[in-house]
């Protein structure tokens, strides 16, 4: 038998214990132990639930607990769980997580310590909820080289945007209807304004590419200034509006990594993801793209994917080798300006018909775009292929182009 | 260092020796040792491959030599392959196999071997090609029972469809088109009569459900008697057609497996997979659905699968602990007609409006039905959802039908 303490009983946290009490059989007979969870750590009261005894307010009772093999933090933030997952694997237990504020800020440091001590630290559930997509990356994938990581990684602001693209509801309407549902905290910020995705795409970004991503190296982009026009050109291009999360390789030294909304054409398998789901597209130099769908949020998605992760820590007590990375290092992640892309242009000019002769001659009488004029004089516009800071430098030369709005394309 | 033996050097065994040969150094990164692809066994003669000199043709060279740990099986067949196998495992090698056929028909026998001599018996490669489909649904959703598993797992057959689909282009022609771009064999049986479909989700099945499944236990129909009318009636009632591998749990005790076309409703994920592309999707009742999506054939996504499992046996030279499932039994997979479902249904009458009077009285006024015409006297309806030997009772009751096609709709 395996003690188990759990830290945090919110959300996910009693999700954890529903399933660690109430599928006791079944991952006895799964994990080939029994696991017993012994502690749950809360400063709140739980005075009617059945396992109301399990409860304590002191962290020090846990670390000194020998029996204690395997720690479960979902508590949240970087402060206190920081302090208590890092005194949990000096002291030898291994720690399960699903904070990915905390792996994508100290997850180097982390990985190392459980690395120094022989047992495991796991993440699966900080990215993607119940989604497998760090292990199967790492052990499945191994035979691969991984050039490009890119995922629709929040599902808040993805049911926000199918909101806006199928049923023409403006941000701030579909914003308070996924309040109401449950969907986005009253607070939305992380979400909408893209911190959410960032965190996750470090994580997907350091076990892809073997190196640490901090979130301060992430240039993030949210979806709150996006306007229903834009959706509606996106449409006519045949592309919908995605917020994103990519990083890719670009010399074998760097890698980009970026959050952003942006045009995703519908021949690319990521547009058909909706609602709150979430999608995870890997690509391999062997096995071309993989995706991984499902939802990436809720209480029993996550909480069954911090279970299953520790099932595989009591399978193995001691360190599974498949998660680590390096050090980061400060001009490890570089613009992606330098990369190639295609832009979205919409401004507005009163005299579209002129405006449509310089673009042309900007862009090449064959380049790919299309001019779209309404009442009120907006000109849009797709541009070929090309170097992102070039393609921003000559639209930024079109002077005939007033406040334009851009957006980058995938497709 | 840890010697590996290869069993066939044909399009995906010359796949994992150009991986092996030519990843070396990131492969041994990855594996914490170095790999070394000592023997190559194959009947034929590769006079002009660099590594000419690996050939063997006599299998006792392999089975003898204690230095080789990790034997690749990828001659196909079942006969040669498990006696060879069975004697690796018995010889105390770890074996990984891409061999869908043997691990469908002695999956259960070898793991139990396997189990015993305390080795790796791996076949990640044998669902999905490249895509990381079994090792993340035995690991990752393992605090989750899973209640249904059901896939596009045929490339060749989706390919085929697809052309139908999107191009209107009859079987025949689309399956020749497929043989000439390689996609399809020059005898297409094993494909378009869905015995490959069939192994899959016997693999599939005998992982989630913890039970082996036996192909000759699975109801398999394929696509070659599909024609273009269903498809285009299909799309009027927003369905696209694909063959589907399928297997539920019914009441615990028992499950369904069977292969068949079926119309998927557009709202349902899988009917976004086209081209030769496969997707699983797995229904947890903690996670809900998720989709594992990629080439699921190929030289080089099929390789990468071999060598990834080979990484994980190097890591792990003893049994990993996450395969297993018990001997199959003769009552265990039942009909899937007492499941619940909705059936299409196209039917010729000579006097529609009459025929349309029969159909509603059988399926009620307020069923779910349409009804087209055209210049044939067709008659085309999907039935409200109910147990589908009571539809198919009741439709056959109809004698104003004549020589009606049913497929199962799935939503």
């Amino acid at each position: 038998m395996i003690n188990v303490a759990l830290m945090g009983h919110g959300v996910v946290g009693s999700g954890v214990a529903e399933i660690l009490l109430g599928h006791k059989a079944d991952i006895a007979k799964k994990a080939k132990e029994e696991i017993c969870l012994k502690t749950i750590l809360d400063l709140r009261d739980f005075e009617e639930l059945p396992y109301r005894d399990l409860f304590t307010k002191d962290f020090a009772s846990i670390l000194q607990d020998d029996s204690i093999r395997v720690v479960v933090e979902v508590m949240g933030g970087v402060t206190f769980a920081y302090e208590y997952v890092k005194a949990c694997l000096l002291a030898g237990k291994s720690v399960v997580t699903s904070n990915k504020e905390l792996v994508a800020a100290k997850g180097h440091e982390l990985l190392q310590i459980a690395e120094e001590k022989n047992v495991n630290f796991l993440f699966e559930a900080s990215v993607g909820g119940g989604i497998p997509v760090l292990r199967p990356m790492a052990q499945c994938l191994s035979a691969n080289r991984i050039s490009e990581v890119v995922g629709i990684l929040n599902g808040t602001t993805n049911f926000i945007l199918t909101k806006m693209v199928t049923e023409n509801m403006p941000f701030a309407q579909a914003l308070s209807l996924a309040q109401k549902l449950g969907y986005a905290e009253k607070d939305p910020t992380a979400d909408i304004e893209g911190h959410d995705s960032c965190r996750k795409i470090c994580i997907l970004a350091a076990l892809a590419f073997g190196r640490h991503v901090y979130p301060e190296q992430v240039s993030t982009e949210g979806i709150s200034t996006l306007s229903l026009t834009d959706v509606e050109y996106a449409d006519r291009f045949n592309c919908v509006i995605k917020l994103i999360g990519r990083a890719k390789q670009t010399d074998g030294e760097h890698i980009t990594a970026d959050v952003y909304p942006a045009l995703i054409n519908r021949s690319f398998i990521l547009s058909g993801v909706h609602d709150v789901f979430n999608a995870i597209v890997v690509r391999g130099d062997c096995v071309g793209d993989v995706m991984f769908y499902g939802r990436g949020a809720g209480k029993m998605p996550t909480a069954s994917a911090v279970v299953a992760d520790v099932i595989d820590c009591v399978k193995h007590l001691t360190a599974r080798k498949y998660l680590y990375w390096e050090e980061g290092a400060p001009d490890y992640v570089v613009s992606t300006r330098s990369s190639q892309t295609r832009l979205y242009v919409r401004a507005t000019n009163g005299h579209p018909a002129s405006a449509a002769v310089a673009i042309a001659k900007a862009f090449g009488d064959d380049s790919i775009f299309t001019i779209k004029n309404n009442s009120s004089q907006e000109i849009v516009f797709i541009t070929p292929p090309g170097q992102e800071s070039a393609l921003r430098q000559k639209i930024a030369g079109l002077t005939c182009l007033h406040d334009p709005v851009i957006l980058r394309v995938i497709d």
